[in-house]
């Protein structure tokens, strides 16, 4: 372990930490590939994400929605059909303008994100609303070219794990439904992996270029910084009406039709990584930990004893294999045992067995279990039930702290100075009686530096204790006039 | 069905009938996604292609390939290091030269193929025999700036679905038994897909810009035209020199390493389609097709019994599943049961399952096998052993039937004119007796047009049934010497 990060992850550290893990845990190999936020996920990195990424598509897959794979490239001429879409992203694309030694006559865009192409191919297979509700999604690559400072897997100008759903309506009214939907499959996704989360409605300064409205999930990292982990878009009939998306409605007439998107990134990756771990490592949610159990047999010098123990190693293997549950024996002759705890513990696997001649002997297994960090005993026809078992406490125990660590990090001010003096001292959220009006937060906002608007939160009652201050006697701690709900503020990533 | 493909699907209309049932069968959108040799995998073909994947997944899984993902982009100056393999793949490498609104100071390129990538990163990670072997793979889009006629999934600019692994060893014994691994996961590969293959070494003038040499796999195609589905390169020391991948070896000395690479791309997807289909549709083995049952049930006016099929349809479902059978019910009720029968024969449904009133009241199970379009009823409680039996045979089938057509295609000539005479005829591969120079046969083939050399058959044995023609007394048909071996000629994709 890496003495340095040894102390706390918390505070100044938490960057530093971050790189420090990911490339001793073999995650994410980032910083030395010759461009600049790009990054290689390194194999045991790539079967956490691929876990991962089957959760959304089971959560996706389960409420209709249909997988596609569209071209990575779209034509300028597409791209800049929706004038507002383009403002919002122009200034961040990729392009491509040669092919072999021509200059092409078309130029092409890396896709920022996937509204205009996908409503484009709409136009052509959306005819009636009997084909509807529609709803695609894609597992993909999006580019953005960033120009701030990038971070691995937070801020990077290749997003290799954009989780993009699109989908169409028949009205205004469908679509709202579909945001609803959304809100509850991203939480539902969230909860999965124990990830706390914000749901608020953005302010509109801060919404996706096309979109009517834009409703963010976000979480606070340990340094204390707000981060954006999730976003559900209503964009009515804005792209529709540009790309001539028309259906026949129920009552025979013809109009376009309604949209909303929502993605996710490969944040929730890190987030993951960031609200679990301890100073020792990873600590991974089971359900994503590439190997749930790992066993290892304790060496002993005689040839036999070490092989009737390496017998009941595989024996424990096959009993959860049967079980499905994820396990690998490390066998290797090479690597000390201890060297082997450290390497499950960095790695975050959440059950560890250790096997030695008294297991064998007493027909037991000793488990370690890496949240607590507790070793314990038990009989080995117990095996299953209590795995199962722990596994589900593991899970709640990951699962509470993340909630308790984040609502710990939300905090009620009345006053704007109080709620700014906090946010530069100890990070966090705060949270400020507001009149319900935006324009008088981005007038005061907008010559502040590092501090955002996330909006207005719509999960309230569970991520603090309070009351909404419309019930009681309290002002707008933006402009003085009587407030009627709240406004989260934060630094943000 | 569309009547201008009701004929055959072989001959002068095989790019039609492709075109027509990538559509029809919803499996790609080609040609209307405005950019040239791009197009969309549509829900049906997606499930396809995920099948389809985790099939070769599971190969390089269970032997010991570790599954990673690099950037789509390359910047010019990994890409230009190794001359031969720039020569080879600049005339066709898609290049961002823009972000944002400005010109970039490194320009990329969009990755034709990922040796430089990889070579250029292994060099941090490779330091030792102990690391050895490693292999690499992943699942990824590929570019080529194809200035030929493109094709959907055939000759496209975005290759969606390229799998390509990239391995590292200590020696050249060690990657010549790489090589075979790797041909041997292919055959099984393929084996499994039933799609049948010609195994040639080919020609130095045709191998992999800046490999020692390249084994590839080759099917013919229902137009008679031969077309690569698969590649594996022995790359020697040539990326690990130019990348400095040096490593300690057993003996302590330093050395660069030794590599291969082997890739397959959708074309194998476009080669299920090509050569099990029939006239009316897909025919699609059981283990890539979305479904491999559908369930439909037949009407009836009363409701009640309506009610109790709907009932009986739920619980052979259900058993299908408990089983690990991929089934759907087709409950919808503006579609007519004819018109469902139209659209598994279609879509290539190994078997449909038809209930009625007659199947409720006698407990039976009617089935009708999509391969030999033969309808029959059994019993319910067979139900489970007969679908077994049925897909065994089923796949079998399919396998054989592709084999025979395969070898009714590959025929052996003495003379080069004969040769030529019957490809420009019939198609097809034609071998003819080659003394093992490869210098012959290219000054013969270098003024022909539209014919080239597939190399030396490594399978010779299971596509022809003949000797080698230095057990008789025969003469090369490129120069007139003493004949050694085979070369395989053929009308290329």
């Amino acid at each position: 372990m890496n003495e340095i990060y040894g102390q706390s992850k918390y505070g100044e550290n938490f960057s530093q930490w971050f790189e420090w893990i990911i490339r001793e845990a073999e995650i994410y190999d980032y910083g030395r590939y010759p461009v600049k936020g790009m990054g290689i996920w390194m194999p045991y990195g790539f079967q956490i994400r691929r876990n991962v990424i089957e959760i959304i598509r089971n959560l996706l897959n389960e409420t209709g929605h249909e997988e596609v794979l569209f071209p990575i490239l779209i034509p300028e001429i597409l791209f800049r059909r929706e004038s507002e879409h383009v403002r919002g992203f122009e200034g961040e694309v990729l392009w491509v303008t040669r092919g072999g030694n021509e200059e092409l006559d078309v130029k092409l865009v890396l896709r920022p994100t996937s509204e205009t192409a996908i409503s484009y191919m709409e136009s052509f297979w959306i005819k009636s609303y009997k084909q509807l509700p529609k709803k695609y999604y894609q597992v993909v690559s999006v580019f953005r070219y960033e120009t701030k400072m990038t971070k691995p897997m937070i801020r990077v100008r290749e997003i290799t794990t954009f989780k993009e759903a699109h989908t169409v309506h028949e009205n205004f009214e469908d679509s709202e439904r579909q945001v609803l939907e959304a809100i509850d499959i991203y939480s539902k996704f969230f909860d999965e992996l124990g990830i706390p989360y914000i749901i608020s409605r953005r302010p509109q300064w801060d919404k996706f270029a096309g979109a009517l409205y834009t409703i963010a999930f976000d979480t606070v990292f340990p340094d204390g910084r707000a981060i954006q982990i999730g976003t559900v878009h209503n964009l009515g009939q804005t792209f529709t009406s540009v790309f001539d998306v028309k259906i026949q409605k129920r009552d025979e007439t013809i109009d376009y039709a309604w949209q909303t998107s929502y993605g996710i990134s490969e944040r929730v990756i890190a987030s993951i990584i960031a609200i679990h771990s301890d100073d020792i490592g990873l600590i991974l949610p089971s359900n994503v930990a590439p190997y749930t159990v790992v066993i290892i047999p304790i060496p002993h010098q005689d040839e036999k004893i070490y092989q009737s123990i390496i017998n009941y190693c595989n024996d424990i293997h096959n009993i959860l294999k049967v079980n499905n549950i994820r396990s690998l024996i490390d066998e290797r002759l090479d690597v000390k045992p201890a060297e082997k705890y450290r390497e499950c513990e960095l790695k975050g696997v959440p059950i560890r067995i250790e096997i030695g001649f008294k297991e064998v002997s007493q027909n037991t297994v000793t488990l370690f279990r890496r949240d607590l960090r507790k070793r314990f005993t038990i009989n080995k026809d117990e095996l299953i039930s209590v795995i199962k078992n722990v596994l589900e406490e593991y899970n709640k125990n990951l699962k509470e702290k993340a909630w308790s660590w984040l609502k710990s990090k939300i905090k009620l001010f009345s006053t704007l100075d109080e709620a700014l003096n906090h946010i530069k001292e100890e990070g966090g959220v705060a949270l400020l009686p507001w009149c319900g009006h935006e324009a008088c937060v981005y007038k005061v906002l907008e010559r502040l530096e590092g501090v955002a608007a996330l909006g207005e939160p719509l999960n309230m009652s569970t991520i603090i204790s309070i009351d909404k201050p419309s019930n009681r006697d309290v002002y707008c701690a933006f402009c003085g006039k009587t407030a009627k709900t709240m406004m989260a503020i934060a630094k943000r990533y």
